[in-house]
């Protein structure tokens, strides 16, 4: 590896924290105190987890009673799948049904499949075009026929992958239509374009601190006050008795202090983030046999950069400009080092050569030309070599 | 409030970092990385986690990939009892006993009723005796007669309210004498006395770093390779499929780090803590009408100090206690303001106006000489004037 710091363009996989909420976070840190106590520490910790709901509820339009502190974005995402569709399923065991959209992350996909095979739901996947966009009248087409049975819609508001950002104002509304609970994983979204709860129309939505500066292993589901959900997790009756356990208070003043700050650097920071991603763009073009996935418009998320490369491995390009110096992914779930397509890219009509010659570059508002410039710098060596080695190493053709 | 810094004496409940955990996170919050991430940052990051894996594991004498990381004791709590229990369920419909003890936390007891309300499972309360203290005999006896339809254990290793250690090994012992996976919360005792997961033979273990010196928001299941668990959150199949999420390394990190720190120090500290606690209980003693729950001996976890007093609120005594610079708590749930008496101190046989007189001081190996004198040189008033408050508001006597 050279021996400058990487190039770090992966900032959709986990973002590096703002110098702020770790000073934030480390003003909590130096006192103790458990919320729930009553004596001065236990209201000084108390008073910290307030402020930092009140100002995540008013970063993303929502009432400071909807934000329910968790332990991640796939915590987020599971409590809402599975505790909405037990809920609505105690009421009405009829309501079987659970919509969930093609290019999902796994942190819906997965509990949605396991309500299926281990709950008795009946998984229903709403189609994308090539784009990757749901479409709202494949969902009223979808309801005006099954809505006495549907427990659930969960369709996200921007892809990880291809980035291209759902029209979730107008899914909510179908959903609205129908009486029909609809949880969004905006996960990709909030602190990256403007995310407005109590104008959405969702019942339910998912964000994770470390995707916009703020810390690991924290997050929060936005759910209104009129949705009922299941807890996952039982015991003392914190957050609404929604999710119980000892609240992280330094977590979620770190996360707040994010959020608010990567609110209100947005429209600076989207112009700069996008006219670097349209130079990222360019530059990986100009190697040839490559074609961009997901919308190139206003349409997708400002720091999204996801292409193709015909004849390569995803794998092989990510180590080789690794070795470059240069840190991306693929995009897709890689387990044990063996490489699957993207179930995102299938969805969108790719062949599974194609889907497994991509890579995803993220950029956020810390990145530079200079980034950009050392990734066109190297981008047509290492697809050349990844090429070759491509054509080496799968005679069959499976490798394309 | 007086103006120096109040006496905290409530580290049950949230004990302060320890400055190198502090530090330990610090330097992983300067950097970005997904530890799923294939580049070097990604790399970089899975070092740290799998090092804080190993460093856990050598501290609680379990092997690395028995470390599963979680959002805290809660979750590790939910995971280990739901998941143990549809794993066996789904091995054998029969197994719907689900054995805990009547002095478990919130976190045990809500989701085994939950259990039982919404997934079949049958609730088996073994009872404790005047001390806390679960019998290993009436397991025996217990699972004598329906080892069969036992789905699993679940005994904490140390009570959070009266500080009775439980004589775990001869518990788990009975477990394995009949084939039934035993779960422990060892969330009070881990970093305070010696756990040793390994030789304990127990299936499962919880903890919690918020407990012994790390950050709230991060907790550990040990969870023998042998056991199945069907996961709570589902999703990218992190942590051997048992926790999907985006590990948390900073956290991972600073657990390891307080973790390590507590372990290496307890024998000078439990030696300092008992001085203190033997003080104070001398203190609370000489009030009069005073009785000490729980065992008072090496069966008691080092820092913990119960007691009851006669004719008093204990809610009362922790507001005036309060009042005076000395935080501590009342052991029991505080549900909108309405106390209701412990069910740990009821099931130890105590009646309601006595359980309700408590009040749980925790020291930690911080604590002082002059937090301890700081509680003595109140504490008299404080009862006189609750006991006088409880007589004019009670005189239904409920107040008693």
């Amino acid at each position: 590896m050279p021996s400058r710091a990487p190039v770090y363009l992966d900032h959709a996989a986990s973002t590096a924290m703002l110098p702020d909420a770790v000073e934030a976070m480390t003003a909590v840190f130096a006192q103790p105190g458990n919320a729930s106590s009553l004596h001065g520490s236990g209201r000084w910790a108390r008073r910290r987890l307030e402020e930092a709901r009140e100002s995540i509820a008013s970063s993303v339009g929502a009432r400071p009673s909807e934000v329910i502190f968790t332990g991640g974005g796939t915590e987020s995402d599971n409590l809402a799948v599975k505790g909405i569709y037990a809920a609505r399923r105690r009421d009405n065991p009829e309501r079987r049904r659970v919509i969930v959209s093609a290019v999902e992350h796994h942190a819906v996909l997965d509990p949605a499949t396991w309500l299926a095979d281990a709950a008795g739901a009946e998984l229903v996947i709403a189609p994308v075009d090539a784009e990757g966009f749901v479409s709202s009248s494949w969902l009223r087409a979808e309801l005006a026929a099954h809505a006495d049975e549907t427990a659930l819609i969960s369709i996200m508001w921007a892809n990880n992958e291809v980035g291209t950002i759902q029209p979730i104002v107008e899914i909510a509304a179908v959903g609205a239509e129908f009486g029909i609970p609809v949880h969004s994983d905006a996960i990709q979204a909030v602190g990256h374009i403007p995310v407005d709860f109590g104008s959405s129309g969702l019942s339910a939505l998912s964000l994770a601190a470390h995707k916009f500066g703020g810390p690991q292993g924290v997050g929060a589901l936005l759910l209104r006050r009129d949705v009922e959900c299941v807890p996952l997790l039982h015991g003392g009756g914190h957050e609404r008795d929604v999710r119980s356990g000892t609240q992280d208070v330094a977590g979620a003043v770190g996360m707040a202090t994010a959020l608010r700050l990567s609110v209100e650097h947005m429209p600076a920071a989207t112009e700069h983030v996008v006219a670097l991603r349209n130079r990222l763009f360019d530059a990986l073009l100009a190697v040839g046999d490559t074609t961009v996935n997901g919308p190139r418009d206003e349409r997708r998320l400002p720091g999204n950069v996801h292409v193709s490369f015909d004849g390569c491995e995803g794998d092989s390009l990510l180590m080789l400009l690794d070795a470059n110096g240069v840190e991306c992914s693929t995009g897709s779930a890689c387990t044990a080092g063996v490489a699957q397509a993207s179930h995102v890219l299938l969805a969108m009509g790719l062949d599974v050569s194609t889907a497994r010659g991509s890579l995803r570059f993220s950029l956020a508002p810390s990145s530079t030309a200079a980034d950009v410039d050392a990734v066109a710098e190297v981008i047509g060596q290492v697809v050349d070599r990844a090429r070759a080695a491509g054509l080496v190493s799968s005679p069959t053709g499976k490798g394309r």
